[in-house]
């Protein structure tokens, strides 16, 4: 029988989705070429998890039929899906609890009504209950996985170390994204943190809260050069580092997922007004150099930033490892960051080698490799014969 | 002929207006008991520039209203008003110009449809058109305020510190507000001060980007306590210094005139979650004690940075002062931020004296002192015979 996979990665402000056949033999590359993988701006704070509940089944549909020509021989097929969540933390519930209790619901629901569709239009597809990933590596169903919510909270990059894990025996996983970058140390082939939740890994420097969209202004520095003085920013939202590596020509408007403070264009023009606007001035006031040093300051700020966590990381993992034969770990780089904040970051921490998302994971999965995670333990999962919930 | 004034400061997210009846005798304290003044939260980058004029328009007559039983004496009454505007920097606009030609404009309008109705219904008042405060300490009217767009700019805090310059000879005017900190040096009589426009005073200390209720939580810190670690915090707006003070008991929720960064509730339990999520945690995972600590250290910080900004302003005017006499300055607190903030910072930066805004603008006027001193501009000029723009 046929098996498609689906994995989620539900998160505050993008849903990440990959998907792929399970073939008989494992063969990653193989399934990296075939996976179709799809975001989706979507800010939980913004929206009503009923949306949420649309959007995840709009997704699940379109991937289905994406695989439609592979599934429609005439014989039965299951489609097994699984998710992480991370989006809990969203102020959008009161508690993580909360958060974790009506996310999976929504995507329970989701694949419901596409089980009783799918029973008139395509009875040979077979839609099976969702189940989600928790940090102890194991699948819930709906009910265990709201009540062990503590496990089950911000799961995704585990999954990802764990499938990169099959693949290298030791590194440095770092994931930077439009909002986070975790830093995963994995050892003998697993996932190797100091912490286990969010709160831990904050504390630790694996999961480092800053973007390379999202992040504001004053959460990397509190002032900034302007000719040869440093002035004090506004705290207000006037300017993200999206607009800042719009400036710098570093990312085009199409990476630019998030919307724009000021709702405006995704130009350098608009993102210099936005950034002038932090040290309570018009960018035509400023002018152009005055904008792109403060631009080059604050894309510095952030590469030390991570740089500091990947060091600390370093450190305790070096400790960790004392006695065995001292070798540099090899940082493997991902996200939409890996260029512009994660390269200079790891050579600023004194790591040697690196080895970027086109080597490993392939550079178009690159911005969605937490999907791309859930989508192998699925499949690794179901190759290793052990049964997901019915 | 009897004359009301009526003072505006339109801001980013309050309008506040001032008015009083013009006095045949000037007696600060008698104006200042019979002012009547009001404050509405209205960010500007939530609304539109026609619901600016709405409520510009609606404060104008419920300020008439107010002094109605004085004016209506069978004898004609002219009403002046003038403005302060701070709210250019807004992200509603997409330049200062463009801000001051809209607000200024929005006022216009107000004050045309005001004077136009009382051609009908209340022939003796005659509503004069409204004119604009420069940081020149002069009133222009509507061309020419757009004109002079830079000199329009953000000039509250001077029309304030000239009227306390009124009062006292030297001195130092700290206004802590909702969203910003003026540090204004009064010498002989006259503001002081190194800046004149936003940038420029961000740069000399004399503005500092950091209020009492909307600051966010990393432009104060980038790590809190938590137990006996620092953790860095998520750079989202979980919550705001508001939060922070209602968690430590220092404000009302009457007090917290914003609105909640979640949209929820005022009140402590709220605040402690909207806090919690900072460091990635649920309130009630983290326990009550350490986001109490979490809010002493946040408090303890926002005080140091005003400290910092209070000193380096007192360096440059001792300096200037050279030679003569040294007498430590008074430091004038106002604002919603006086007791909390200013007076701690004071302390810390080694000023001996201080009066808060009970001993010198009334403890009532404290948070909307920057229309108190814009209406004292109106009176001050109408008692000096000079005359306003027609």
């Amino acid at each position: 029988m046929k098996i498609l996979a689906i994995g989620f990665d539900i998160g505050g402000a993008n849903v990440k989705v990959a998907s792929a056949m399970i073939p008989v033999v494992m063969d990653t590359d193989a399934i990296l070429e075939s996976a179709f993988v799809t975001r989706k701006y979507f800010p939980l704070w913004k929206n009503s998890i009923d949306l949420l509940e649309n959007v995840l089944h709009d997704s699940l549909l379109k991937h289905v039929e994406h695989h439609e020509s592979l599934l429609a021989s005439g014989n039965p097929c299951t489609i097994r899906v699984a998710a992480t969540i991370t989006g809990e933390l969203s102020d959008a519930f009161n508690s993580k609890k909360e958060g974790i209790m009506k996310i999976s619901g929504a995507l329970s629901l989701a694949c419901e009504r596409v089980r009783n569709m799918f029973l008139e239009v395509k009875p040979l597809l077979k839609i099976k209950r969702p189940v989600f990933y928790g940090i102890d590596g194991h699948f819930r169903e709906l009910d265990e996985a709201i009540e062990d919510w503590r496990i089950i909270s911000a799961a995704n990059w585990h999954a990802t170390a764990r499938w990169l894990g099959t693949r290298i025996k030791n590194g440095l996983l770092i994931d930077c994204g439009s909002t986070t970058t975790d830093i995963i140390p994995i050892i003998g082939h697993h996932p190797c943190t100091k912490g286990s939740t969010d709160f831990e890994r904050l504390m630790s420097g694996e999961l480092v809260y800053t973007g390379i969209l999202r992040a504001t202004i004053p959460s990397i520095s509190h002032e900034v050069p302007v000719g040869e003085k440093m002035v004090p920013v506004s705290f207000e939202k006037f300017a993200i580092m999206a607009d800042v590596y719009l400036i710098l020509g570093m990312i085009s408007p199409e990476d630019y997922t998030c919307e724009t403070p000021d709702g405006r264009e995704k130009n350098s023009d608009a993102a210099c007004r936005r950034l002038a606007r932090h040290v309570c001035e018009d960018a035509s006031e400023l002018g152009h150099q005055k904008i792109m040093d403060m631009a080059k300051y604050l894309h510095a700020q952030q590469v030390k930033r991570i740089a500091t966590s990947v060091k600390q990381v370093m450190q305790w993992v070096q400790n960790a490892r004392e006695g065995k034969k001292k070798k540099n770990l090899i940082a493997y780089g991902t996200g939409l960051g890996e260029e512009i904040l994660i390269e200079p970051a790891v050579k600023a921490a004194g790591i040697r080698e690196q080895k970027l998302s086109a080597h490993f994971i392939g550079k178009e999965h690159s911005i969605s490799s937490s999907a791309i995670g859930i989508l192998f333990i699925i499949i690794l999962d179901s190759c290793m014969g052990e049964s997901l919930a019915e």
